[in-house]
């Protein structure tokens, strides 16, 4: 089978012009040259838990920010880097697949042959198993000619998402001597990426000279923090997804005797569910966040619907869309209690067939409510990173069944005079994953495999690659590159002093920000979408006219660019030291102390632990 | 909630441009006059069932097809329709909605409008409910600003589809008379459209002077015969479908180790799973039309996907994606057996609680043999035409769970030595349904909006609207009408000399023609689909650019135009004509017999009864 990776294949009409679209690079990544400007060393997001972190990593904990900038670009201390020796990289796909990760091997060739046409890209077959098994695939142009701005992994193939046992950061440390490499590319989401930091501190320690760069690329979204506005994919996906919604709130409006629950493919957090949302406007969406913060119950979240329903009813409304983001089962406190509890028994090896009399009193009772075929589904195995299996556990069938079951008791008490509560359940995830990339992560992921290259010819180790200020036109898009670990926090688990046990450095999976400017967005809107019916049908997804350069409502709305804040203060900095320098008068020089103590005063208040909010 | 109906709404960045794509007009249709030519008359055919079909529909049966052309076209006897009084026409929606409806009614209301200001367009409000209690919405312009183009039937609405009871033909009956209706416009499928005919003669009977014209709307794509190329909504949903199989089909490569089984919506014909295989090549596709022409059993069936499974393993394959149509179920004649068994029982009032214990010994052993879920979904009241509940049944799971448990005895039995069988069932349909509809949709949609205009302009009661050529460009579009009567065919039941008896005339629904040309296609290319992986992405619906003025295969492939045919061949016999006429030479005249004797010994040979294969 190994014989069919990167085999050259029948492109439809619209596939074959997709291929040759061309993305264009930013100002600072156009040339032969890039300059690299290095900022002060980062320190992680968690303050408590930096101690923890830079333990783990003592050779990549606390390396300083990259900016790229133009060869031409004033910057007095930045390093050009202008000679560029053949290097031989390795690629690897890891995690689910996403649309847009063949555009970041593109990218990463085209720069490593623009640079030095002897270099070598490697692509791992089959995922991390290919990693650990040395097969490797050599990308050429020909390879890739029908693979540019195609969805899927298929050029590679992907298997297991992990590098993370001893046995398999070993092979991949003799795969990657062995092999010579000069850089291993990892492009996944946070598992990835944090296996990503966790390989590059093994191979600093063992003094392999391959240095490892991770890449974004994630449908869930979940891998945003200061450094990170977006992940590959998630743009397609959610277009993909709103399309579908947005027939199916059509849909709705046409029969007027159905609601339909839609479960949204993207993990725990709800970044998918809220993108689709302010994307199409269907009647509900449900936030795993909001769950999670108001300890909502099955019986409170059932309840919610219910009157939803109800209120709707009597508008003589009989029709609905509501979504659910894939996870939203482990964020309701009694169920993921219940899975913990039978996670715990699995793991102690008790087979599926009596779990559920091993069950503490509480938990057995809530498992022997719930319907028989969520029962199967919650025994199942978990996940490698200890979640459940989310996308096997049918969360809308759940609810659809509960609002079914309510609504007709309301209705035999007489409190509910309606007509019958009719559902069908949806998950929209396979079939989206697959798409054709939109341009916007066609143009992010060649950017960032660009990038990834910069990072090597810097000699960067255990560094992200990153675009900031994507909201922009591609041409003000910022390159740059942030070490990992400054990603990661250390979580706590158990509670009261001395009890309490921290877990290990990861980069966990961002959560709807309930503070945020998107949240604010839907809030501001909930109460129109859930009774006035104003779906929005953005259309499938456009390559050519318009629509074609939509970008994401939370990304042009959350306003991030934290990367071009630091920048910006560091100017500021910079002025002040250019005013107060020795030989200014003595009324400047007072100000300034003045002015900057205040400054340091707030800072230090605002960023003390209990503001952190970790 | 009938005040929602026609308001305007918020329309994203795309729809507002789409509501702003004005469709053109073939050239017959343009200009202010319109010339009609009429055929001989129309017979069925179905021969053997003419007899019936005009004793049912004395006034209807019988009618000459009608052609449109340019007023300025040199044909003898047509005649040219120049006056336009002012006319009162109603619309409705019947049954599923499908992509392009709108499109219809501006076509309608425009032809309506540039013919005569004053004229006026009444839309019934909740479908056929609405034409039974008058409630109506009068259709202007600026109600169909954010209309247009655009998907879905919530303009107006829809119900139940049929108007066949006594009281339901009383009920529009009366309608059309307090409404001073000149015309009833019936936008829907084989179902509706049958109707219509029934409508049409009944208001003839009644001397009631609302002529009934039908509109081939129907995203099942099986309102098809000599008369009908294709119905509204078909294109569209195809390719929303395609666009997601492919997607799944780019998916399954990826991750390579799931079948993805996907049931399509499009009733029990297999229209919609063949034109869908043919745009995106999926490894296989089960057509409804095989499994009955060679009686497959579901033992065969699970067979043959398993040998399929099993073949591509050896190859190192596991991975795949299967289509299914909607109404496959129905197509498997032991459980179609079983199903009429149940509907029989269910007719009689006997509870679906005890209906098990009350089936006959085989179709208890059937039933008993099947899974709990789907065993459910079989006791569900059959519809309005009899048929079962197809989009309720879950064939794709049943299929999907039959060929687990075969594969896991054949790992035990050691006859397969493969990895185990992982599948994931999808049900595409509201997902596509309300999608905004294809340019040729748009068009398509349009252009027999306003043929509606010119069937009523020329007096004619009891046609469908009609457009043939339509593989080719717009501007060689045919535009005619043709009584419904002559679509129809009478279904024998039983059989024996004797024991058979007759159904009511109907249209049915067309199924894929086993010995056409799409098919033939198919089985070609059979082999590749199941073992290459060639798939193929016809990508998002495109508006603009590459892919937008793309047509579906089988519209292409298939090569229809009777209409067009029947033209041509009145051209050469009044070629005969003119060449033999009285004055030419007795040799001309002695060949002219000898020929035409021939010809017409053939042609009585091949229409024969043996021949016509009914």
């Amino acid at each position: 089978m190994d014989s069919d990776f990167g085999v050259p294949r029948e492109l439809s009409h619209l596939q074959k012009l997709r291929s040759q679209y061309q993305p264009e690079l930013p100002p600072c990544l156009q040339g032969k040259s890039v300059r690299v400007e290095f900022s002060d060393a980062t320190a992680s997001t968690d303050p408590s838990g930096a101690h923890t972190i830079s333990r783990s990593f003592p050779h990549t904990y606390g390396q300083p920010l990259a900016h790229f900038l133009r060869a031409s670009a004033k910057v007095p201390d930045a390093q050009i880097i202008s000679e560029h020796p053949a290097v031989r990289v390795g690629v690897v796909f890891c995690g689910r697949q996403s649309p847009g990760g063949h555009n970041v091997i593109w990218g990463l060739h085209n720069a490593l042959k623009t640079h030095n046409t002897s270099s070598t890209l490697l692509g791992f077959l089959g995922g991390s198993e290919g990693l650990f098994a040395q097969k490797t695939l050599e990308i050429t142009d020909e390879i890739l000619a029908t693979y540019k701005n195609q969805g899927g992994y298929d050029l590679l193939g992907r298997t297991k998402d992990q590098i993370r046992t001893t046995e398999q950061v070993t092979a991949a440390l003799s795969t990657c001597k062995a092999l010579k490499l000069d850089s291993l590319v990892i492009i996944g989401g946070v598992t990835s990426n944090t296996d990503a930091a966790q390989l590059a501190e093994t191979f600093a320690e063992a003094k392999c000279p391959t240095k490892v760069v991770g890449v974004p690329v994630t449908l869930n979204g979940d891998l945003k923090n200061q450094f990170v506005e977006a992940n590959v994919g998630f743009d397609t996906i959610c277009k993909v997804n709103s399309q579908l919604i947005s027939n199916v709130c059509t849909d709705a409006l046409s029969a007027e005797k159905y609601y339909y629950f839609i479960r949204l493919m993207g993990r725990k957090a709800s970044h998918v569910a809220l993108e689709c949302t302010l994307q199409s406007h269907p009647n509900m969406v449900i936030l795993g966040e909001e769950v999670a913060a108001e300890k909502l119950t099955l019986f409170d979240l059932t309840k919610q619907l219910c009157d939803a329903v109800q209120t709707r009813a009597e508008q003589d409304k009989y029709h609905g869309v509501i979504l659910l983001p894939e996870g939203l089962i482990e964020s309701i406190p009694e169920v993921y209690a219940l899975l913990q509890e039978i996670h715990g028994l699995l793991r102690e090896g008790h087979s599926v067939d009596n779990i559920s009399s091993k069950l503490s009193p509480w938990a057995s009772a809530l498992f022997e409510f719930l319907p028989l075929f969520i029962r199967k589904q919650l025994l199942l195995h978990p996940e490698s990173d200890d979640s459940a299996q989310l996308s096997q556990i049918e969360t809308e069938k759940l609810l659809a069944h509960l609002v079914e079951e309510e609504m007709n008791k309301r209705l035999k008490e007489g409190t509910y005079k309606g007509k019958k509560f009719n559902a069908i359940c949806h998950f929209f995830g396979y079939q989206a994953r697959g798409s054709l990339p939109s341009k916007f992560d066609c143009d992010y992921a060649y950017v960032l495999g660009h990038i990834a290259y910069h990072v090597l010819a810097a000699g960067l180790n255990g560094y992200l690659a990153t675009v900031t200020n994507l909201k922009n036109p591609l041409n003000k898009w910022r390159c740059g590159a942030a070490p990992i670990t400054a990603m990661m926090t250390v979580k706590r688990y158990g509670s009261g002093p001395g009890g309490a046990f921290s877990g290990k450095p990861a980069v966990h999976p961002a959560t709807v920000d309930l503070k945020g400017k998107s949240y604010e967005l839907l809030t501001q809107n909930a109460a129109k979408f859930l009774l006035e019916d104003i779906y929005r049908n953005p259309g499938p997804l456009q390559f050519d006219g318009p629509g074609a350069d939509a970008k994401a409502v939370t990304l042009c709305v959350e306003d991030q660019d934290y990367m071009g804040r630091i920048k910006e203060l560091e100017v500021y900095l910079d002025k002040v030291r250019t005013i107060v320098k020795p030989g200014c008068s003595q009324d400047v020089l007072k100000a300034a102390l003045s002015a900057m103590a205040a400054v340091t005063n707030i800072l230090s208040m605002v960023s003390s632990p209990a503001n952190s909010g970790v």
